[in-house]
């Protein structure tokens, strides 16, 4: 019963700082991305196409989340406005309190979009709101069809679901149906979009998502 | 500090299960291996070619934790001689009380190994012991190459890694030499296996290494 209490408490702390997270950002008239994936599917390849696409009309900043290293951050530098790397040694999710330090250290004026790419996992990082308004879930299809069933807690609380590495659907013999069918089950108000960060293949279909969302977000 | 007293006792409560679960395995003249990776890196395939291919003259039973699901048990369910799976409904990594409660519900007589596949994680894991006397950590190659670099905690305590899905690497353009480096900084000892549980590549040199250690425990 005490531990309960205390994973409550932790929880309830951290969605007071992911609040003032989102006010701080959406005053600054920004779109709040979380994007939650297991490691390797593919989050900062998808940003590497998704600012440059973005950014004749609106501008991006990035908040990496890793154990160790800056390798994520130093491939988006030269792409985002503002790219701020966080080491969370050892901890396995991002937390609002991280992303509300990062905030103090960015100019947040003439922004549109602030992108989180959180610690790659598919567990974690689901029960923490960092102040996001989009929750985006990414699997990817070396990773087999059966992520969605396995690991619900991810998919669940998504607002849009990203499957990427399409282009080795083939040569995998990937059965997007699988993907589909599970969550039917679990999620069926997110879109899923088939992609590949890699060739391009579906990413208009994700650009004008955000565009849209960026729109409706204004309003 | 009060939090770090309860991690702590956590682990060291967890910690002496843990050796029991060894001790009653060692009695019954098992060798234990925890395999760990992200989710998707292949750890159920891994076992479905290692167990009929040790059969002949050993004869394996698999502990499997998962979220949610018996997928890997029902796709293990056939080749080996026990299987058990556990779900851990939320919970990002498999403790050695789950283990010990398995070990509970099986027949170990006649059995000379037991595979524990862990939940798909690169961080929860790393820092309990199930009572393994191998810890295993897996990456795959449509992952990318810098993952030794980020999640350091599940590769520094291995006694063996692999990797695999090479038969990706040429498509992929994959570079082996990046994680051999990456490991030459962290974890010197354990020996790195480039395998294909798809194809069969590389898999005779990771069951020479469970055979000679097996070989090594009796003794």
């Amino acid at each position: 019963m005490k531990k309960i209490n205390v994973v409550t408490s932790v929880l309830k702390a951290n969605d007071a700082v992911a609040s003032g997270n989102r006010e701080r950002m959406e005053g600054a008239g920004m779109l709040v991305l979380n994007i939650t994936s297991a490691p390797g599917s593919g989050k900062t390849a998808l940003l590497e196409r998704t600012i440059p696409a973005l950014a004749p009309e609106m501008k991006s900043a990035v908040i990496v989340g890793d154990l160790q290293t800056t390798r994520d951050a130093e491939r988006l530098g030269d792409l985002a406005v503002e790219v701020t790397q966080i080491n969370t040694e050892g901890g396995c999710h991002l937390s609002a309190t991280q992303v509300s330090d990062a905030l103090d250290g960015l100019e947040l004026k003439d922004l549109s979009v602030m992108f989180i790419e959180n610690v790659g996992n598919m567990v974690c990082p689901s029960g923490f709101d960092l102040g996001e308004h989009v929750r985006v879930a990414m699997l990817s299809v070396p990773e087999g069809a059966d992520k969605v069933a396995k690991y619900p807690t991810l998919f669940q609380p998504a607002d849009v679901i990203l499957l990427n590495k399409m282009d080795l659907a083939e040569v995998l013999e990937y059965d997007t149906s699988i993907v589909r069918e599970d969550l039917s089950r679990i999620n069926t108000r997110a879109p899923l979009f088939e992609i590949s960060a890699k060739t391009g293949e579906g990413m208009d279909q994700w650009l004008d998502w955000i565009r849209n969302r960026y729109q409706h977000q204004g309003k």
